[in-house]
């Protein structure tokens, strides 16, 4: 993508996304309508839905020819992230959003032809805007947000992680995870993959293990957190598709070889 | 204790911790110096010993008769809470402190004769302080905070708890606290028992436990969480003495029988 276009679907992209988070916190005011998903630990509400509506009528009408991946499935059904393909996430940590009214985000990643060009990652209620171009550096607001520490040991290291790491699971050892635990320095557990792909860049957090995220929970965290020089992949270090659920382990890269080292000896 | 002197007492710990938060403002914009304590996930930062001396000296001039309880060890040796007891954790989140710079808070409880009358809990970098007199209510800056919502039920509730629940531990069977993370709606892990009590009185989550805290940890959010309508004891439902290190439970009077019950099953 030349810089011109990326520049100018940057500009559009963050004016949506700011205007969508201003009405966000318009209608927290009031009350809102709560369905339930599959199960009720996958709540969805009246504004996420709306928030993917004004998205998506947005882009098809300026960018008729742009695809579209969407938590709430206005979007397109894709099998390839060929052209230009907006990945969004209307608000990211719903159970944060139902039960908090904060610490959620929206979350907005535009690839190329399956290449991250632009990352945005609005946390609404604390009006900070996360928001990378690729090769141009991450911002948090209008700070530069600086490159990834190398100096956070493993044992120094404090991950983003919940807590299903560490009960019996179809992706690892439940047992060398509790020890993988007592290896770091500390755990955290925000509840947004967004907010926690932002928390790394901005250096909160150390690196961030994921066991299933969804290509909208990743996009724009992986661009963002790319452009600090964190490495974005699965738990075994593989690509990650942009098209399917996924493990996923973000982090600098020296910690991406011990973590990823760690996690492979429980591995099933 | 009356309430003209626990009026006065407020009106001078609250000026304190204002003082003492933006000295610590102020400093975080320059270095500082981490020493280690006794093993790496329990740091102290020069700013946690200055900050607890600067309560200590005041206190001291100004209440000479009054008891304290400080995390660095500038207060007394108390063995007993008799009279009125000063219990103050400079730094709260240590680990946020250094790693995050954010997500730390000052927290100070005044007991009389083991009864808490004060707590304030400052959340500094956020600017945010929660506080409560006993009988009168509690507070987030000028706002009361309503009390705690019996509804969220066990399996919808979202609990604040680290990663060592579901490690093996001396406490209580691992086993039952992974089917404990299975059961309700959502576990967070914020890295400081200060702000959990506090995020629990605002309603942020619902319940908190904690396998050792110190009285400094918990003298404050005990305060501030009761006069939310919350119930604060040992994890077996016994009351807490705040002279030793203790398990906690944390939450309303519903949610207390169920986290009660349910650990009770894995109890070693």
């Amino acid at each position: 993508m030349k810089k011109i276009q990326r520049d100018q679907l940057y500009d559009q992209a963050k004016a949506w996304v700011l205007e969508a988070g201003k009405n966000i916190r318009e209608k927290m005011t009031g009350t809102f309508e709560i369905a339930s998903k599959s199960n009720p630990n996958d709540l969805v509400t009246e504004i996420d839905k709306n928030t993917e509506e004004f998205f998506v009528q947005r882009i098809k009408e300026t960018f008729p020819n742009h695809g579209i991946i969407g938590e709430e499935g206005y979007g397109d059904k894709l099998t390839s992230l060929d052209g230009i393909v907006w990945i969004i996430d209307p608000i990211d940590g719903t159970m944060n959003f139902v039960h908090q009214k904060r610490n959620f985000a929206i979350s907005v990643g535009i690839y190329k032809d399956g290449v991250g060009e632009i990352g945005i990652i609005y946390d609404v209620m604390a009006n900070n805007l996360y928001h990378a171009k690729r090769s141009e550096g991450a911002y948090k607001n209008a700070r530069k947000l600086a490159p990834l520490k190398m100096n956070p040991i493993f044992s120094e290291a404090i991950i983003g992680m919940n807590h299903f790491w560490l009960c019996e699971n179809r992706h690892v050892d439940e047992k060398v995870m509790q020890q993988f635990v007592r290896t770091i320095r500390g755990a955290r557990t925000y509840g947004s993959a967004a907010l926690e792909f932002a928390f790394l860049a901005e250096g909160i957090i150390d690196g961030y293990i994921s066991m299933k995220l969804s290509p909208w929970d990743i996009a724009a965290g992986k661009v963002i957190a790319e452009e600090v020089g964190g490495l974005v992949t699965t738990i075994d270090g593989e690509e990650l598709t942009m098209l399917d659920k996924s493990t996923v382990l973000a982090c600098n890269r020296q910690l991406h070889h011990d973590i990823a080292s760690f996690i492979k000896k429980g591995r099933k």
